[in-house]
This record gives structure tokens, C-alpha cells and sequence, in this order.
């Protein structure tokens, strides 16, 4: 059984295909919040301390960390700030940490001071990217995300996204990194733009579990891009890559939609043990609560309350 | 590709891989609901006009209508009076039907006067079953519910459900029916009662359609019984089953939570063209509308509004 091993100084998260889904937390990151790119650049981390402790309360048991704020000479200025934004976060939650950068040398400053064993958030098919990342997760023995594309860009053929992943684990192999450190991103289109996208990730989804045993993860909003009512789309999403055995997403743990599928597909799965976690979070949900959030407990936290454990009869059937 | 047709005078339904899943509306059914069944037996079919025009509203495609009101001399009281509910609901609504009694005269009085190609809801592996209902299938020819147990009961053990459904298929064979007129109903079992229910039906969909090429349905609601907040488990458990390749549930589709995953798996699946049905049926949920109920459109009569077309780039990816 493949495992993934991601830990912070105090807790160790388990990804694999007979653990819950892996929920991490996507909200530090200033890619497309202004306000939070220049509260960062400022040196105000209040934002980046909410989101994290919401980001915690709401079920996410990993956060991913980006301190991308600027384009400009970023080699000179993301490494520093990526350090202070980890060492402020894994000082305030003792959830495992993701050091999300393009900057390889960010990625190694984060590495120096992020403690336990984080996720390193990514390397991809590129050569440049290979030559530079994979030596630092042999360095550090931590498991990376591996993003199935190359120098030709996304490709829209999932063979061909199929065919990167697996050249990025053979390379990884090469440097004695095992598969199971390897969490394949196969990339999520919007299905709003291309019909095909669910189809192509489930069966991709598949492909790499059953090939190449690995675990996978994806940027989960992508899937409804463009559309109204992009939770109801998320929420559906969800349980259909989980059934197609993805094993963690990179998600806004604080939309109680999408974590109530979450939840669900993880009791539908067989991995909330005798319902515990779900029993725990919904027992006192009411149908006019609906939409609003309820209060998750931690995967591991829950006990069971109450058992369903009668025997249902057919409703509709002869 | 396995269609089975099911139609009422005027209208006909397809189910099968490539078309939208099919919602099979359950309330016109006196089982576990007394005051419908004695309205029934007073000859008041109020109720069971509300439940037909408020489930074509809501969007199932087929209504399920059962008139199994009493288990005293059912072989004389039934069939009358589900020829008398079938008329109501067929004059009614334009919707196909689906006619459901454990009582065989019941099934053959029935078919006598539903027009169209209604489905007969249902066969066992019970020999007795078979023999009573197959020759009526063929008769009529129309399409029949084909439940996985015979007289040793339903068995816990997928493989021996599937072997039923196999024998089915078979036996029906031997009649000169087709394998499109068989939907099988693997059996749903409480995900309270046994926690591998859901990795049980899903592995049972997929087989039934890759080893047996036929659609498939079930009792939706089974999974969640004894479990709080059930909508929520019901909205997981139909995006994972419909991934696993199940085409049709017999279901309630007055609950906004469960037609939502149904709408979004059915994008997802690629079996909303151009997400049409999403867009109409959502281009204006509002988050505060969360948990209310939508008005669907039906599956076939939505025109896209817009489109989500551009493409999005990954929000927290390197």
C-alpha cells in the first residue's frame, strides 16, 4: 500500500488510498489576492495567521504555503519571505506543512527551517525543473508533488499527461526517490471549457494508481472554472475523483459544501471508520442548517456517537 | 453502447452510459408512508397527483408508482388498484413509467393499460420470480428491474450478487430478452450496517457494466439509512456511484441536495453537453440560496446560457 508520509514537528499525515482524503489547505497563497500579496510584502502576517487557524478549524490537515507576492527578482525576495510565512504558520498550527514555490531556492530556504518532513509544492516534466528539485527531496527525504506537464506546456491528450508523470517518477527513481514520495498532479481543465475534463482525470486518476501506484492530488477549483455555481460543481467533483482513487486535494477547506463531500465520500470509501467523523460533525445537523457551515472535527478525533446499524429495507422495490 | 428505452405515450427515455443519469422518481409508493396508503384505499389520489407533478417538476424522468397499499388478499385488491393509480399518473404527467408490485397479476394488469414501454419494476433470481415475470417481459416487451437476490436471500457477498444479476441476464436470454432490458439493481446496503457498502456497489456497477454490458439502478436512499443528515451522505454517494457507471437510481428527487449531485455529476460525466442543464438550472444560486431548493430544467431542455470558456490557470500550483 502506498503511503506518503507528510509531517510537521507534532503530527505525521498519512496520504494513501485507505486513508481519508487529504485536505490541503490552498488559502495562504497571494496568486490572486492583492490585498494579501501587499499585507505579505508589508510584513503584516494577520491574514496569513487567519487562514491559517480557519483554514485548521474547517478540517484541512495540511497547509500549502506560498509567499510568491512578486514577480519582480524573485529569487532575491521569495526566499526570506517564504521562510517567515513557515516559520509563522508552523508556530501558530501543528498541522504538516506544503512549501509551495517556482523559486527552487525558496523551496530550499523553506526546507532548511520547515520542520518534521513537509510536502514540497512542485517539480514538474521540465529537465530545468528535474535537475533542480529532485536532488533537493533526496537531500531532505521529503515527498513533491510532481505536476504533469512539460516544456510543451499542458498537454490536452491525458496519454501524454500520463506519459510525464511517469517519466518524472522513473526520474526520481534515478535519484532514489521512491514512488510512494511522489504525489501526482494530472492536472484538472475546467470541464466548462473542455467536456472531457472529468472523464479524462478520473480515468488518468486510475491510471496512475493502478500503473504507477502513486498517490494524487489536483487544484481542485479548477475543475469548475467559468461556471455558476461553482461549489455545486466542486461538491460533485469531489466524490468522483475520490472514487477514482485520487487521494488529496489542494482545496479551500473553509466552503462547507465541498468538505461535506469530503466527508461523505470518505464514509462512501470505507475510511471514516464506523462513520465516526461524519456522525461527530452532521449528528446535530438540521435540515434548516443546510448551507451553512458546520463545525468538523479532525479525521482522527471523531468517536462515534450513535450507530446506524439496523438493517434497511428496500424502500421502492418489490 | 446499451441503451434501454423506456417511454410513455409521448415521451421516450434513454438510459444508458452516454446519456444523462436517470432520475426515477419513489414517492408514489405506499410502503412506510400510512396515510397514503389509506388515502389510496378511500380512493383519494390526491397525494399521489402532488407526488407526480412535484417530481416531473423537480426532474425525474420516469415515476416509479407502487400501489401495495395491503398484505391481505393482495392478488385481488392490488391490481385494480394500481391499474387505477397508472391511468391517473399516465393522464396526468407525460413522463414513462415504471410499474412496481411484488404482486405478478398486479404487473400484468398493469401493462395492460400503461401505454408507451413502461418498465417493470421488478424481477428476483428467485425461481419462482423468474419464471412468473420473464415471459411477461417478453410479451410486453419492455424493460425490467432485475433485483440481485434469490431465495437464499440477498447475500453480503458482491460476488454472489453478482452471479445472481448473471443468472438473470442469462435466464432472460433464454426468453429472447435482451441484455438492455435488464437494469440490474446490485441491492445498496446501509453504510452504517457495513462500512465496505459503498466500495461493495461500486466495484458491482462496474462489473455489471464492463462483464455484463448492462445499466444499472438502485434504491439510492438505503446507503444513508440509520446515519444523521442523510441528504449529505445520499450527495456523496451519487457522483462516486455514477462514476462507477451506475445509469438510474429510484430516488426522491425532491430533495434539492440529491438532484444538485445528480445535475453535477451528470457535467462532470460528460453527459450535460456544453453543461446546458447546469447553466439554466444554476445561473442564478446566489451563496445565500445555499441548501434551497432550484427549479431544474429538464435534462433535455436546456440552452446554454453562457459559457465558462476560458482556461483557468491553477491557483495553488507553481
Amino acid at each position: 500500500m502506498t503511503h506518503t508520509i507528510v509531517a510537521s514537528e507534532k503530527k505525521e499525515v498519512i496520504i494513501g488510498f485507505d486513508q481519508p482524503f487529504c485536505v490541503i489547505g490552498e488559502r495562504i497563497n497571494p496568486t490572486g489576492r492583492k490585498k494579501l500579496a501587499a499585507e505579505m510584502q508589508e510584513g503584516n502576517f494577520e491574514t496569513v495567521k487567519k487562514d491559517a487557524l480557519e483554514q485548521v478549524a474547517a478540517g484541512a490537515t495540511i497547509l500549502d504555503v506560498n509567499a510568491g507576492v512578486t514577480a519582480v527578482n524573485p529569487n532575491e525576495t521569495e526566499p526570506p519571505l517564504l521562510v517567515q510565512t513557515l516559520e509563522m504558520v508552523q508556530e501558530l498550527v501543528d498541522v504538516p506543512l506544503s512549501i509551495d514555490s517556482s523559486v527552487t531556492s525558496a523551496i530550499e530556504a523553506g526546507l532548511k527551517v520547515a520542520k518534521g518532513r513537509p510536502l514540497v509544492n512542485s517539480v514538474t516534466g521540465e529537465e530545468e525543473k528535474l535537475e533542480a528539485i529532485l536532488p533537493l527531496i533526496k537531500k531532505y527525504d521529503v515527498p513533491v508533488v510532481a505536476i504533469s506537464n512539460d516544456e510543451t506546456g499542458i498537454s490536452e491528450d491525458p496519454d501524454v499527461r500520463f506519459a510525464v508523470a511517469k517519466k518524472i517518477v522513473e526520474r526520481a527513481a534515478d535519484y532514489g526517490i521512491k514512488p510512494q514520495d511522489i504525489v501526482v498532479d494530472p492536472l484538472v481543465m475546467p470541464i466548462g471549457a473542455m467536456g472531457t475534463a472529468g472523464l479524462q482525470v478520473f480515468k488518468l486518476v486510475r491510471r496512475l494508481r493502478e500503473e504507477l501506484g502513486v498517490n494524487t492530488t489536483c487544484g481542485l477549483s479548477n475543475i469548475s472554472f467559468g461556471l455558476p455555481h461553482r461549489h455545486g460543481i466542486n461538491a460533485a467533483f469531489i466524490p468522483m475523483v475520490i472514487a477514482s482513487g485520487m487521494t488529496s486535494a489542494i482545496m479551500n477547506p473553509c466552503r462547507p459544501a465541498e468538505m461535506e463531500a469530503v466527508h461523505g465520500a470518505n464514509v462512501l470509501n470505507g475510511t471514516d471508520q464506523d462513520c465516526a467523523n461524519w456522525i461527530m460533525t452532521y449528528r446535530d445537523h438540521t435540515p434548516a442548517a443546510a448551507g451553512s457551515p458546520a463545525t468538523p472535527v479532525a479525521a482522527t478525533g471523531g468517536r462515534s456517537g450513535r450507530r446506524g446499524g439496523r438493517a434497511a429495507r428496500r424502500g421502492a422495490g418489490a
